[in-house]
This record gives C-alpha cells, structure tokens and sequence, in this order.
C-alpha cells in the first residue's frame, strides 16, 4: 500500500519528511561517503549529529542548564530498574510510587527489588480510567523520589498537571507523551522516556536528570547504566545507538519546523477532540476512561461485541488505517496519536468509525 | 564523496546491497504502508523481520538447538556487567578472566564490581602484543566461568584457535570478529557481541547462551537484562532495538549470498594478508603485534614518526579513505578490515601507504 495512517502505540508513525530524509542520506551523509550507521560515534561527523539533537531536545523542552540530557539504551522497562539503582544510594532507600495502570505497576514490581516501595496512590479501585487526585497521596516525606507515570499508554489515563510533591524529587515516565506539550522541567528531578513513541527509533531512551541527583547509585549500578557515568562521558561510556540519536535528532528538527511543543500540543489537543467528541456522541464505541483523565496520545474505545473486532481492523486496514488493535489486557482498539499522526489520519479513523457504525448499529 | 573505503573500527562499514535496501523500503516495507521504524514490535511484520534474523543467525554460525540467541541493547560494555550478574548467582562466585589488552581489562574492572575475579593469564608483560598461551593459564577450577576477548580491537590481538579450558563455561566477547569466521559454538558457554562492528547498526547486542547457564542470576539483575527472562520472552520483555535487528537481518541475508561464514572467513584471510604482507615487506611502518596473534579484523601499524600521521591520514580521506586513525591509547593507525570491507578497500590503502612512503622514506 502507500504510506499507511499508523495508529500504532510504539514503536509508532515518525514524520514523512524524517523517512524520507534518511533515505536520501542512507548512503553518503553530507558528503562524508558513509551511512551514519557506518560512523564511527568518536568521529567528527557522528558527534555533530549527537551535539545537535541534544542541542535541539534542551531547546524544545527548555531544559534548564542543571539538569543533564542522556541518551542511553534499554527503553522505559530497563530504566524501571536503572532509576531505582541510582536513587536509592543515596540516604533515603524509600521511593514513593503512584499506581496508574500497567505501566506504573511494572515499575513498583522492579523497583521493590532495590528498595521500599510505598505505593502512595492508586487506581486500581476505578480500574484504572483515573488518575488518583493529588489530596489523597500518602506520600512519605523521607522518600528518595516519587515516581508516576504521566501517560499510561495501555490504558489511556494521563496526568493533565504536574503533580506537586514538594521537596522530594519528582520522576516520571514520559515515554508515551514527552514532547507532546510544554512541561516546566524544573519541577522534575528525573524524567526518562523510551524513544519509540513520540521521537525515533526503538533502542534509544532519553534520560533528564538534575544534576544534584547524580552519584546516588547502588553498588551494583552497571557503569553504563549509572547516571554519573554517562553524563561524565557525554553519554559515549558505551557506544550509543547512533542511527536512533540521529533519526531523533531529524525529528527534533522537525518538530521544530512545526512550530515546537506549543504547536504540537495544540496540534494533538485537536487531533484528540476529533475522536473524543465522535466518542461522546456515539452510543456504539465505549470509552473506559474518566474525562478528566483522558490521554491526548492514546484512546482506548471498544466495539458493543468483540465480535466485531476482526471485521473493524480488517476494514480499517483495507482503507489504510493500521495498528489499532488494543493492548491484549484492556482489549478493544485502540488508537495512538502522537506526534507525528497528522489530523487528516484521525479524521479518516473518524469516518470509518461511523460508517462501521451505521452498518453494524 | 562518492561512498568512502570506510576503515572504521566500529560501527563501521556495512555492505552498499543493504543500505541500498534500507533505504529503498524506509518509506513502505513489503506494502505495509510503514518503515520498519514505524512497527509495532508485536505486530505480523515485525515479529516476521525478528524471526528470520533469528533464523539466519543461528545458520550461519551453526548455533546448536540447546542456545538460545538474544537480542538485547547497551553492547559489549553493559555486558561486562551483565555476564557476571547473570552467571555469578549460582554455587560459584568466582570467575577467570584472560586479559589480552583494552577490552579485556574493562571487562575485569566491572566483573570485580560482582564477584572474586581470577586474572588467569595475562599479555601484559608483552605490551599486550600477544595472547598469552594456554600451557601458563593460572585457571581454578571451581570458577563460574572463563572470559576471554577473541579479538581486541584496539590493540588488533586475536585468538586463532578457541582455548581448552575443560568442563569450565567459556565466554567469549567477539564483539569485533563475530561471523568473520567459523567457530565451534558448542565449545561456548555463553559468546556476546556489539552488534556495530561486524553485524549492523550500534544499539543491538547479540548474546548467545547455552540454555543450563540461564537462571544463575544475581539478585539486583535488572529484568530487561536478565538472560532467563529475555529468553523466556523472545527477546521482547522490552522493546527490542527493532531498526538495528531489521539491518542485522540485512545483513545475515548479504553474509548468507556470500558464502557464508567460511567464505567470508576466506576473503578476510585475503584481505588482511594484502596488509600484513606488505608491512612484513616495509621497514617504514611498523606493526607491533605478534606475527602468530595478529587480528585479521583491526590492523594497527605505526609510521615511523607520529607528526606524519596528521598528513598520513589527510591524504587517506583525499583518496576517499576514511577512518584509520589509531586509538588514543595506542596511536598511530588502524585499519579495520570487517566483513564489509572489500578487497579493493585494502588493495586501495596499501597502494596509497607505498605512495606515501614513497614520498616520506
């Protein structure tokens, strides 16, 4: 088929203009007669590619001079245990933890092996379509750090402010929404994001860190995976994943190009009240989640009969529209619109929804 | 330039078919309407690109049914960490380590960081211009394992036979001459590789392990980099580097229509001895390793007053030869000759050191 509207949850869409970019450079980038996978990450050209996305990613976030940017490898579940290993060496092994969905799960479960978990707050009692609110926290004040998950992407709650939690160094998953809306980084202490959903390639994690949080690791920290470590070595302690850093660094630029966060968040604001308001008028598609909790990157909506699932996404996929099959735990479809899903795509979904609709309503 | 004679020691050249493909289906893989960037990894195609990888590899090296081949991120420097994590929770804590130069030593350094560590023999009084020979190895017995560096692509010293070390798990970092030539995997308990010297794209990291050497894990093993849970997941606990096995696949498919590994092995041979034959020959460079240890993959050579390097290596890149500066702790020069290199690469280079001694001797 031609270029598909990808409704994929990660690894997802990336900007046409990016694609095609890297495959007009593949074989001799800038003159230099290499691909930039065939560069070495110490050599003149590669370390412009890494200076100029990170340059690009403190600038789109306003990312303050004290904090770091690294970029390292092993995606959200990984730093599941690499954020605790860093955190808890310090003289507080308390972490506090805010239980959202799957993915916050994930995260307790790991970290309970390097130390003590207090789960502050819940969902589970809404089954998981909130976020807990912020007055019922019961958050230790001695705690390392207080970690949430601003974006569940399997089942589509997403935090729409930035929780206070004082003096305690707030840490969040962004894998799912960073770059998506402006955020005050100044009110985090760590913020990590798996590459694969809103800038690049599989197989690069972004990691910001205030600097005052370096040298808290465990002794059994590997040193690629400390914190310090990294930021010593300007994230080049091990090899870095050079393709991913450079298709990322093509997205920044882009994302720039559209106007930056700003235009992009307005952007995804529209793009989701597209299929939010469809949902809201429809007695036919379900959404599970409260409205105040909805996620602007990924709606979660079900169909009045799994029965009908089959013949949705094979409809869907004969009309260009793919990857909308829902997480296997939450079921049903589900459709992610990051960045880089435009509002002709979702207006497509919107369509299709209805004329599926009308023929089996 | 047109595409350079890349002699980079990693990442580093990768077969022109391949990239050509890459970049010919970046926008639409096989009529999926998506980059291979754009996939779910859980979606038909990817799975489909993941297994044939899979597939190819144990082929190719012969990879008996009792190993399982994983796909896993952070290359050979966060598996310093992560061997010993995985193998020194069983009966044994202790572990021999042969040190061959660069990498071995960091190796060493990380695995202290875990367990009691045996340096078993070593080429430091040689300079690390040798690996030391088996007869004076200091091995114990009762050791988790013995690790070796089968290629040091720094120092350009290589095992030419796989060492005896008897009922002891070998382990083996052939980060830089895995594929390059045929090796008896069941002689191996466990053989890892960054995959950005001879395979593809930096980020992916091969490991290949004898199925009774999983589930020795050390307790603050990090899930995603537990070898019992990456198994027992298919490589896909986290999300694998998806772009970077796409390429491996590549280029497997590329070794496979070449002949496969003893073919390769036999280009290899022709190209490092057009090199090392000429250096045998001249008395302006000079080679300091071992005749019966030299690498067939890094070549280091020195010219006979390191000022001329500055001009060595600018009339290199003006002849489209590119990437032969010598590591910062050795100097001089190093040309890497992996399996994408061609033999008109070398003939290219020792045609143009003739001319430069030509004009400098």
């Amino acid at each position: 088929m031609s270029r598909a509207f990808n409704f994929s949850p990660g690894p997802a869409a990336l900007p046409e203009p990016v694609l095609r970019q890297a495959a007009a450079e593949m074989l001799d980038w800038h003159g230099s007669g290499m691909s930039v996978m065939e560069m070495s990450h110490r050599g003149k050209e590669f370390m412009s590619i890494a200076a100029e996305a990170h340059a690009l990613l403190r600038e789109l976030m306003g990312v303050p001079q004290n904090y770091k940017i690294l970029f390292m490898q092993g995606g959200a579940i990984a730093e599941n245990a690499i954020v605790p290993m860093n955190l808890l060496g310090g003289s507080s092994q308390r972490a506090d933890y805010i239980d959202t969905g799957e993915w916050s799960k994930r995260s307790i479960q790991e970290a309970r092996r390097y130390g003590s978990v207090n789960v502050a707050a819940s969902a589970a009692d809404t089954g998981y379509t909130t976020v807990p609110p912020r007055a019922g926290w019961q958050l230790d004040p001695g705690a390392a750090y207080v970690h949430i998950c601003s974006n569940e992407t399997i089942g589509g709650v997403q935090y729409h402010e930035t929780p206070d939690v004082g003096s305690v160094p707030l840490v969040a998953d962004m894998s799912s929404d960073i770059l998506s809306r402006p955020i005050d980084v100044s009110r985090y202490g760590l913020i990590y994001a798996g590459a694969q959903k809103n800038i690049g390639p599989a197989g690069l994690t972004i990691v910001i860190v205030r600097e005052d949080l370096l040298g808290r690791s465990l002794p059994c920290t590997p040193q690629a995976f400390d914190y310090a470590v990294v930021a010593e070595h300007d994230s080049m302690f091990n090899t870095p994943p050079t393709w991913a850093i450079y298709i990322a660094g093509l997205v920044f630029r882009w994302l720039k190009d559209q106007g930056g966060v700003p235009a992009m968040a307005e952007h995804n604001r529209r793009k989701a009240a597209v299929l939010y308001d469809y949902l809201d008028a429809t007695s036919f598609y379900t959404s599970p989640v409260a409205r105040d909790c909805r996620s602007l990157m990924n709606v979660p909506f079900r169909l009045p009969d799994p029965a009908l699932d089959a013949a949705f996404l094979k409809g869907a996929e004969e009309r260009g529209m793919v990857q909308l099959k829902g997480h296997r735990i939450v079921g049903g479809m589900r459709a992610s619109l990051y960045n880089a899903m435009s509002l002709e795509g979702v207006q497509a979904l919107v369509a299709y929804m209805k004329e599926f609709e009308a023929r089996n309503g």
